[in-house]
């Protein structure tokens, strides 16, 4: 057999890590710091402060294991059982809107961890089964209008949901202003629509008391917002649309329990690790790109962009050494792919790896023979075989992640197994990978540029000036003074006369 | 002003690039050779064999300006003409089922560019009218399956529309099978639910000719599939969604106008080309991450991926030096992203430049003010220039392309723009950005597997034998007949015993 160092199986279930094709001596790994990397994640599961800068401790392996969380054990499974009936009891009709009718729709407003890891569940395992679920995952009114228009008559059946863990997510909040709005124009009762989910005492949560909305679920401030989809996040859209959450809980439970080996031949999740180390000289040299050959999987890279480049990109490591870390994450299927940026990954650019996920099971969709042996599966399988060998032939390194299924169990695992492997790779370079200081950062600047904004449109007199001028007297760039005056202008807010830098602007 | 050579403007139309913050210097772009670039262009659009490896003219500009095709206006003419008079009586219910219904639905089997300029169009454009468009874009089975759930009983007022230009893309020809199984099942009539779209004389041109296909139209042999929206492969579906492909053609020919300025400070193509190449070194040294602001615009990213990278990604040199170019891509929305991976692009790997899409009119959404002054698209404006002035601030190279709304109009003119962009830069670098041999040779490679299975099943006994000792008598690679046995026996196809490398594997 290939090295089967690299290729670790969990027998009874079928998973596998093959990374046979990554390039990489089993003693290259071997040489890697695995013991305090062990040891960090299991004082991280033991309730260490894992995020010193947040002086948090990191918690959502304890969402599926709560047993393991010590003096959170209660809360955590209250929540979650309080979250699952609460679901049940709206997709059974007990609880209802004002007018006595059954909601049929969900409408989660939130964004980066409190909308991606629900739109990957609902992608992969939705059946049109439970509540049709939308998002508002961004702050364009366009598109939050176009949600709307897709919701249409359902708006007075439709579960509002707004996810904000501060409590002050300013897209989120304004989002939610044009949702109630929209409710309000139609005459629909308000209060009894909406469920917030927050963190405890934050103004959404006394909002939500005052307002005396449906429901309010706790966010615990141990659970990072990319790592929350099995929190109430993930746990209420997922059991609002009929996905067996308490599956998708289990499969994270089993993944945690097998990369909890303090073996790197053993770990699924400490081979990922080491892979991504050796291939990128600890320092990210190579991206990753997730190819899932299975349609039901076209969010993970999307889901993973978030997990692991918001974990891993960071300026600082803990010892406050500057590195500039990070691990680029892109793609999308297989073997849909293969027909667009599998040219430049087999010809151009050696830049990169390749995570293949293959499926084993077929699913439920038709087949057909092809000269009595092949069928549609089979030549899915031999889309990303076949590339993997073209790979392998041109230096390209590539590893595959095998699961029996896509269901809400093997989901959970899966996110599960990166969010272990994160956790490594973050210790083996040595940074925190549980804060943002860079996402934290840019809402500082936007609302600068929102207050800049105020300041032009103040400063726009009623005598025609250039971007230019009223710059100069504002003391601001003249750059982005011209971005905003022409968007001013373009929403009649404000006129303009002439074109491009020449362009004079005057109140209207 | 910043410096204005770095920031191009269309005055009427308030389109620009301002590659102000790329920290590029115009005289280091006046060093790049600029005249072969674009005299090349300027050759290839006038019918030059621009595509040499394959011998092909390359022709897609000519799609939306005919009459600067020569010979081929009256075929292109002829075939936009008929294709929107088509679509136009689907619409209008001058073409009905066997049954005398009007199609209310669309189902496009195609792969890559058959499928991917399409689902950018109607995700960017459509508005709930027209037919409902489904896609198969893949060779999955149960995503096949899940797409006709999704249609379900719409599944006898479906138009089916299968597009390969070579007429035997295996993905596109097994979907079809399937698809038509499905209909056959439901006992609904075949060939009247079926166009075609595929070259002339191809394997399924003169199947449709046989069957008495609903309608053949033709692609052109100068078309390629990652430039192929423009073509019949989306003027249908566009059509069909009632989008205005008309002002979609329109809208690239004026982006093809303004982009065959030759000099670089009044073509905004150029200046594209220009910068990749400058913080790229000319070889990609640095990611585009495309971060539209706007909900309407999160396919673009992929459509780009595709666009730039199989154009981009390529080993030789068109004098037959080994280059490995490349343009790497990724990406998906603001402000979304910046609650994601946006954390290591501020902080971590400095190994990008972000191509901000900003547009203008805030669109039919709802809008609010807080304190007077700002509203949703205020401050959507304000998230992405506060985080481009923090990647400034850290040396980060950006840029902003902005453009006036989404409208059908301006979709064609930003594809157009980067199209030439790609051209251009093909040019700088000495490349053909026309032909794909990585994808060819990715068909074979897997055309091979598939033979290897068959090898395989044919190979097992009716004795118990590991995936080794098969390996061994095949003379194969043991990891992949492992791989292929564990799918096989997972799909009850064949039976195993045991678990791992030690499973043996049978007949059954």
């Amino acid at each position: 057999m290939p090295d089967s160092a690299l290729w670790v199986h969990h027998d009874k279930t079928s998973w596998s890590v093959d990374a046979t094709t990554m390039g990489v001596a089993p003693e290259a790994l071997d040489q890697l710091p695995w013991t305090p990397t062990f040891n960090a994640m299991a004082a991280l599961e033991s309730g260490a402060i894992a995020n010193p800068d947040e002086q948090r401790q990191v918690g959502h392996y304890w969402l599926r294991s709560p047993e393991r969380s010590g003096e959170h054990q209660g809360a955590i499974e209250q929540t979650r059982d309080a979250v699952l009936a609460f679901a049940k009891a709206v997709r059974e009709g007990v609880h209802t809107t004002d007018q006595g009718e059954t909601f049929t729709h969900a409408l989660q407003l939130g964004i980066g961890g409190s909308a991606l890891g629900p739109q990957l569940l609902v992608e992969a395992l939705g059946e049109g089964e439970g509540l049709e679920l939308h998002f508002v995952d961004n702050i364009d009114p366009d598109g939050l209008q176009r949600t709307l228009d897709r919701i249409g008559a359902g708006l007075s059946r439709t579960l509002i949901v707004a996810v904000s863990k501060s409590g002050g997510t300013p897209e989120t909040m304004l989002s939610l202003d044009l949702v109630l709005k929209a409710l309000q124009a139609q005459g629909l009762s308000v209060s009894d629509r909406l469920v917030a989910i927050t963190g405890d005492d934050s103004k959404l949560h006394r909002r939500a008391q005052s307002e005396g909305w449906r429901a309010t679920f706790p966010l615990f401030d141990w659970v990072g917002g990319r790592t929350s989809v099995g929190s109430v996040v993930g746990l209420l859209p997922g059991a609002l649309a009929g996905l067996d959450m308490a599956a998708f809980l289990e499969g994270s439970a089993f993944m945690d329990a097998w990369t909890r080996a303090d073996d790197w031949r053993k770990n699924p999740a400490a081979l990922l690790a080491g892979c991504w180390h050796a291939v990128g000289h600890g320092k990210g040299d190579r991206a990753m790109v997730v190819l899932p050959y299975a349609d039901r999987l076209l969010w993970l890279s999307r889901y993973l962009q978030q997990l692991v480049m918001e974990s891993l990109g960071k300026r600082h490591a803990l010892d406050g050494r500057e590195v500039e870390q990070g691990l680029v994450v892109y793609g999308n299927k297989g073997s849909t792919d293969q027909h667009a940026f599998v040219q430049q990954l087999r010809d151009g650019r050696n830049d990169f790896f390749v995570s293949f996920v293959s499926v084993l099971e077929d699913g439920r969709g038709p087949t057909n023979a092809v000269d009595g042996l092949a069928n549609a599966g089979d030549v899915l399988q031999g889309m990303w075989l076949g590339t993997r060998k073209a790979l392998d032939e041109a230096d390209r390194p590539s590893l595959v992640i095998t699961l029996p299924r896509v269901g809400a169990f093997e989901l959970g695992a899966l996110i599960a197994l990166f969010e272990r492997a994160v956790g490594f790779y973050a210790s083996l370079v040595g940074i925190n990978a549980y804060h943002q200081p860079g996402v934290e950062a840019g809402k500082k600047a936007a609302k600068g540029m929102v207050a800049l904004q105020a300041k032009v449109l103040e400063g726009l007199g009623s005598e025609p000036t250039t971007a230019e001028a009223l710059a100069g007297a504002l003391g601001e760039d003249a750059g982005v003074v011209f971005h905003m005056l022409m968007r001013l202008s373009a929403n009649g807010r404000i006129a303009r006369d002439g074109f491009g830098f020449d362009a004079r602007f005057v109140r209207s």
